[in-house]
């Protein structure tokens, strides 16, 4: 089992230069909400959070970034990349992105409006959430 | 009357980075289409089409592009950069894409799934679809 699924996308590289694309037959979920994170200084953790009923992609369109997901017992590490991939996670896992590249652009998907309240942003609460005991 | 719409989008800047957000209080549509352009050369024209039914926004997450609209009478020329905005696209215009600059990404959402027959890839035929004279 793995925390992140990836699914492949379509780029289409020419003398024109590439097209990539995210479409309804790659994508298991309804678009809602749409963001990208660049300019991130050295050092910088983000996410710190999970969510309950939020789908999302991941897709690195420059540079890279580290994302650990952690579903409150082990946690995985992944290295995002421009490989004409979209990572899939589901909702119920804690996630840190770190390391972003200089000229990172990370492209982020969801399936719901932003709610204040689909949002877990303290890892105790997450154990709670998931059920475990408070380490 | 404009050919394009611009709308602002959100873009939270912190030391943490930027992040900007495109989500449904900004966007007339339902995105079920995501793509982006990038490393496009010198001298390339893209887009040289219409859409009947499709809505697309376009935006700038690096450099820049001109856009020029027609609806086959008239036009006009916009410059699109990174400055926090989408410019909304309705279906019925002619649309050319050209003088990317170098490090231009620019990202597209469309409204409708990929469908050949909803692309009108001929200048003629556009101006009949208009119901104007053959120039």
């Amino acid at each position: 089992m793995t925390f992140l699924t990836k699914l492949e996308i379509s780029k289409f590289s020419s003398v024109g230069g590439d097209l990539s694309v995210i479409d309804g037959c790659n994508l298991p979920f309804q678009m809602k909400r749409l963001y990208w994170i660049s300019n991130t200084p050295e050092g910088v953790i983000r996410g710190l959070h999970a969510h309950k009923k939020l789908f999302q992609f991941f897709t690195v369109i420059r540079g890279q970034v580290e994302i650990e997901i952690s579903d409150g017992k082990t946690s995985e590490i992944f290295i995002l990349q421009n490989d004409n991939t979209i990572s899939i996670l589901e909702p119920g896992f804690w996630r840190e992105l770190r390391n972003f590249s200089f000229d990172c652009i990370l492209l982020v998907g969801a399936s719901e409006d932003y709610s204040e309240e689909d949002y877990i942003r303290n890892w105790d609460e997450f154990l709670i959430y998931r059920k475990l005991k408070l380490t």
